[in-house]
């Protein structure tokens, strides 16, 4: 039996970041991952500005309460400032660039404008309301990183040093395997012995919330020449393969015998609930990952288990998780596997679902993420537990 | 001066959820919002079926220990089960429907099988491993509701109850505008007084990653007219208009003006830092959202104060945010304003970014979400603050 977290490691330990990559334009970046570090090649703000509507003025000339002084310009957002002529004040605003001999902007609120002068009566520090060059960021600094995955404000920050494109890696190819004779897509009509197929869709969803795109291979059933051909084909244009169904070592698993034929198979039992089977191999070369058939299982190994893989394999440098805990709303008993259970977090603590059998997805559809009970432990009402929301782990 | 939650609460009183809906296929619907209920159709699963490869029986039936048991039948998942011959056994795998007659399935581990005929060894308890018709959802059920922001567990459910679409909300087209006569495009050169807009792909980004179609209004110059026609422009096509920059009061501050001339503006100041002046107003009947013109302060309120509308607007039900707490790993004054301070979560808890100045965006980047210190409160060293994670908040 694998610890939760060994399966993890020894599944980061196999991953190969995808080599390729491309250049995108900043529009495009949202989610796409790094492929090298980003330096600012200028400053900013490139020089001082005003962080206030009001007067620049040396703060040696001001002349004293209640005495006026010249304007002598007038700056806009946007302009090209003059040198500050000595003893007058410049009337700027927010934004613009503090005129060469000014080294202070009082906002407008403590000044009183005339005709061609202001009074300022409540003189501020030397360098108040000054944006100084170089605040934000300096030329040269490493302001990104290879293996980043790109956010809104990671997009921010490369537009305000002037990039507008980025070198990133290619989206990784994930083909997805639904396994099962007794699989019907969804909008068909389930004959008696079938069921619809949901982990098609959950899987593929998951991919593209990862940002990868999807080669979706649908339902193989039961039958070892369709899962060769399915996978052999898969192989070629996929970085990773992940199947859902059929990793038991039963004699209507097919996954074991075909992959293990082309490329190499092990079978872990993972010390995870639900979950438990879990395939690691390759096929011809390309990763394969085979996760068992019930919803609540695919969903928790692929969040889990599978995610710091696959986003590893998508040249992510932190694969790690935020982690909160809260005080439980439940009790449960000690248990052997480290149980990822299908919660509630609410202003009042976690709130165990009722429903956690491996079959059952609807409580994974009523709560909001899942609380971790380690492997050997109970849980009492008011522990403070692990927590995972499922918007932290996509 | 308004209190946070209180702003928020006054946009959310005037948003209008988009009223047209379109049907889109299951694998086009992440994070697509529901316009009505969905019912499931049938039962999850449709029958009583194995969880385990191995032999049913009827428990009543079993022979006792040591005892043959004929087999009547073979039962792969997929195939549809005769009813079981009294006396006999049938081999079943996981998920094959359990025939009519058999009330237990016995996990071959603890049987030993024989030519036509099974070894029952440990008799299980009677009902187990099998997963009941319905176990998972209930025909008739609602299993998602108007209002639903679908995730990919939300689409394993559609799928697993035979939904191949649904209707939801027409995605919310959000027209955004950046205001400043200084602005300049990323791969552009920057002129002297001249700074590159970061604003326009922050929030392009953000839309983007809430799920809007974005109408890019790129930079309005500190102009009325150029102003005007670009507001009148998106106004026609966006359910929403939010600018950055020009909400300030200054006579370069135009966009008042301009809406005001266009609809109606209310300036509001907000308890919030960075941030403080907001508009809230429309343009011939289309909301209007002006946010502040620094970086870090379009970030924050469109995270705190413009998401929860604009959710609300694309029609999503619940738009308040999981909140977390961790103790705090630096001290602070007591502060008027309820501060957002880019921090950053670590396993020993939150550190504070050094530069929470409103024009630096690095400290946003290199954090991973934001802490928050109520207006009136100061924080010690190891006090509990909420954190909000950036990735829960998109």
């Amino acid at each position: 039996m694998h610890a939760v977290n060994a399966a993890i490691e020894a599944l980061l330990d196999a991953a190969q970041p995808v080599v390729d990559s491309e250049e995108v334009p900043l529009g495009a970046l949202l989610g796409r991952v790094l492929n090298e570090d980003v330096t600012a090649p200028v400053d900013v703000p490139p020089a001082d500005n005003s962080a206030m509507d009001g007067y620049a003025l040396k703060h040696a000339d001001w002349p004293g309460d209640g005495r006026k002084m010249a304007l002598s310009q007038r700056i806009p957002a946007g302009t090209v400032p003059e040198t500050l002529r000595p003893g007058t004040a410049a009337r700027i605003f927010t934004g613009a660039e503090v005129p060469e001999g000014a080294d202070t902007v009082v906002m407008q609120e403590h000044c009183e404008a005339g005709e061609g002068s202001v009074r300022i009566l409540e003189l501020a520090a030397q360098g108040a309301n000054i944006r100084p060059r170089a605040q934000d960021v300096a030329a040269g600094k490493t302001i990104l990183r290879k293996g980043d995955r790109l956010r809104p404000q990671d997009l921010g920050l490369l537009a305000s040093v002037g990039i507008s494109s980025a070198s990133v890696h290619r989206r990784l190819r994930v083909a997805v395997l639904s396994n099962g004779s007794e699989l019907v897509e969804p909008g068909g009509t389930v004959q008696e012995g079938q069921i619809y197929n949901s982990n098609r869709y959950l899987l593929d969803a998951l991919m593209q919330a990862w940002g990868f795109e999807v080669i979706d291979l649908g339902i193989a059933p039961d039958d070892p020449a369709q899962i060769e051909e399915l996978l052999l084909e898969a192989a070629v244009d996929a970085d990773v393969i992940i199947s859902s169904g059929g990793v038991s070592v039963g004699e209507e698993d097919h996954i074991k015998d075909v992959v293990a034929g082309l490329g190499a198979i092990d079978f872990w039992k993972i010390a995870i609930k639900p979950g438990k089977p879990f395939a690691f191999g390759h096929v011809n070369g390309t990763p394969f990952l085979g996760l068992p058939g019930n919803p609540a299982s695919v969903l928790v190994t692929a969040l889990v288990i599978a995610r710091p893989f696959l986003l590893a394999s998508q040249g992510v440098r932190e694969t790690g998780l935020l982690t909160f805990a809260a005080p439980a709303r439940f009790e449960r008993k000690a248990v052997q596997r480290t149980e990822y259970l299908r919660a509630r977090m609410t202003p009042d603590g976690i709130e165990c679902e009722a429903a956690q059998s491996s079959g059952i997805l609807l409580s994974a559809v009523e709560g909001n993420g899942l609380a971790v009970q380690p492997e050997g432990t109970a849980i009492a009402e008011g522990d403070l537990v692990e927590f995972l929301p499922y918007a932290l782990l996509l």
